[in-house]
């Protein structure tokens, strides 16, 4: 820990929260600078190596938003909200970061209206860093609704039929308008399953088809150094793009490396991005439906290619065990709606391995989900209740499984990172794979 | 306030909340007298008026889970759960009181189980008092699946089909295993609304039908002789009933009203029923579709004629202004799923009347949902952004909704119980009128 650093966090959070929201009027004549006074943003992007054990890393990334300690675990809040939970619910579970899709917040309720409203911190109510996809990986995922040129990817909205053009510029614009701590470029995400919807997680590439994939890490490629050239345009020289509003100044860029599960192409797309350079990197095109030991391979090629300085991102994972065993690869920020969807449809992921609440052997079974667990449900609620509340679907089974199951996650995070700390990562490691089975827990 | 029943009870709470759920073996040979020990049931049932202010009355109701301020509100909990929101955000929101439906939990998960687990509000992790109805009332709603005799109803369950009887004597029965603080005698209501649904909130009288009333009426009476001669008998003697698992030593019950809108029946019904004796009494059958001037002239002229030094409890009700008028009538409690329901489908209750969440007008509007109100909800959240959830459907517009509409209702009592104990509670209604509107606010 760092209690530097966390204190600031907290008081800008407590600046921030202490403001009570004012009238329509204030906000669009002066929302900008009120929300730029208050929730302190000043400091630039940053990232500071703390302790390493083996290829682990204890570090700070530094936003303007405020501080994560990594490695880190962001929730996901697709359409401004982390689904079941309260904001406040989230900050009690300690997350640092969440994660804001560009594509649902685009369509709805669209960027410009974000960005007049004083962008997304503000707009939904979270005061701290938030880091935004591209839009691509929903984009690809709408099979038969898309089409993909040079310029950029045609596709038609899920929800009314409209048609959109997403290219690398305008992704940059839509991010700078959402005002996220942290943007990502657009990538060509390759292979689609037919049939996958537009909240799309079942992107899984042909991996017989090596040229597909060469041909999108090239685009991807090329899109990056466009999607680069346009936000150091905002970040220089913001009133070239009167159509934009920058909703947070100091936003930093991520580009993403691609090449499926080819180590020659991975090679290729992290020297052809980091030749562009960005503030920090992140691995795509994973868990994606390869084989888990197929994905470990790929980060423990690709992660060291990536600057030391830097973060590393590995995008879309995944199961509590690839946390550790990613971090074990050189990794510093995760995210994955694994959590939160598994929890709205019964699954609890504990120390032990998932559980699945409807099981009828849980009926008058009163103790907690995760008898090793210190989190509000774990503490306050029964197997037996929540069994209950599941069956009869009352929402609040939904909010319960969630806390508990982001609690697992966050929790092991700071596992994670006391460990590094303390030079006992790889005991961690052991201990994790003893007591973890992804097998459903009896 | 009163500092010292306040104390204890938060207290109670703190044990009951610092209890971590132990493994199912040590619940199964041990739980009740776990529970029983650690939420401090020793309190008999007992009410004190502290303060009159005209026909109001600012009192203290006091129950084997601890004590409640009235006038109050209890939010409404079907199916152990209080829609959308977690147990801690009914707690924050300070009620101290709320209403499990015998209906609901006696089909899912069945009062047996709930029994075998120690009781309602172990079960659902509510350590306060809690209220239960005699499940008759969404029995009557289930048109053409039930069928009312002099033993008890028959009817189908909404959920499977399958057949049941609830007679007075199983309603006693049943709020025994659920080990409520106070359970509610079967009554019968008449004229259901045909094709309104199992959660019954649309049971109509057919006003022409005084015979009908009647008749209701008098059986309702001899159901509350056989209900409370069963609950004398599992109080006296629990040992006579081997399947009856009494969780909570110590249960009220009261007594119900009937009488449709007929002054001379609701008399006679009232003069019945205090002839048998309860610890309290409700007055029934009313808010079910009668016109609010109607409504109120029944409670003007039931009200005074109940035990002064007894709760009264009007079933039901309402809109925010109801709550006002009736405690200017002499009710002391009040119970209705308008803050929650309503909430669920986007209407906000403010201080100056309802706000229709997804209108268009709200799409940027920055301010809180009511400037006035000082929820977590209005101190965080914009209308622009809860618009936002509404229009996508996000599980937590349904929580945010919620948390103000019960903030709200709970923030009326707690006004009302002020104005009360100041002399000022005139004045309070007088501004209550002026400022709050049931039209739709613009």
């Amino acid at each position: 820990m760092l209690p530097g650093s966390t204190a600031v966090q907290h008081s800008d959070a407590k600046a921030f929260h202490a403001h009570r929201i004012t009238g329509a009027g204030a906000v669009a004549t002066q929302g900008s600078a009120v929300f730029v006074m208050l929730s302190g943003v000043s400091e630039p992007f940053a990232f500071r190596v703390l302790n390493r054990d083996g290829a682990a890393r204890r570090g700070v990334l530094t936003t303007p938003h405020g501080v994560v300690q990594t490695p880190a675990f962001m929730p996901v809040g697709t359409r401004g909200a982390v689904k079941a939970l309260t904001m406040r619910d989230v900050e009690d579970l300690g997350a640092e970061i969440i994660l804001g899709n560009t594509y649902h917040l685009y369509l709805k309720p669209g960027d410009s209206v974000i960005a007049r409203c004083g962008g997304l911190h503000r707009f939904i109510g979270w005061p701290r860093p938030i880091l935004t996809d591209s839009g691509g990986y929903q984009v690809f995922s709408l099979a038969g609704m898309r089409r993909i040129e040079e310029e950029g990817a045609h596709f038609r909205s899920h929800i009314d039929g409209s048609l959109h053009l997403l290219t690398p510029e305008r992704a940059v614009d839509i991010q700078a308008q959402l005002g996220s701590d942290i943007a990502m470029v657009l990538d060509e995400c390759v292979g689609t399953r037919p049939g996958s919807d537009a909240t799309g997680t079942t992107i899984v590439p042909s991996g017989s088809d090596a040229e597909a994939i060469r041909i999108a890490m090239e685009r991807s490629a090329r899109w990056a150094q466009r999607a680069r050239q346009r936000q150091l345009q905002l970040r220089d020289d913001p009133r070239s793009a009167p159509g934009v509003i920058v909703a947070t100044p100091g936003q930093a860029q991520f580009g993403i490396i691609q090449g499926g599960t080819d180590f020659a192409l991975r090679t290729e797309s992290v020297q052809r991005t980091i030749d562009i350079g960005f503030e920090a990197y992140a691995i795509g095109g994973l868990s994606v439906g390869e084989p888990v030991d197929v994905m470990y391979d790929v980060v423990t090629h690709t992660a060291p290619l990536l600057p030391e300085e830097k973060p590393r991102y590995l995008m879309g994972t995944g199961m509590p065990d690839d946390l550790i065993e990613c971090v074990a690869r050189g990794i510093d920020l995760f995210d994955c709606v694994l959590p939160t969807r598994n929890a709205r449809n019964g699954q609890l992921l504990t120390s032990r391995g998932p559980l699945a609440i409807k099981n009828a052997r849980y009926a008058e079974d009163m103790s907690p989900p995760d008898p090793d667990c210190s989190c509000y449900t774990c503490r306050h609620f029964s197997r037996a209740y929540l069994r209950h509340l599941f069956v009869v679907g009352e929402m609040s089974a939904a909010a319960l499984n969630s806390l508990h199951n982001l609690h697992f996650y966050l929790d092991t995070m700071r596992r994670i990172r006391e460990a590094i700390v303390f030079g006992s990562f790889e005991k961690l490691r052991r201990e994790f794979r003893q007591t973890f089975s992804r097998r459903p827990q009896i």
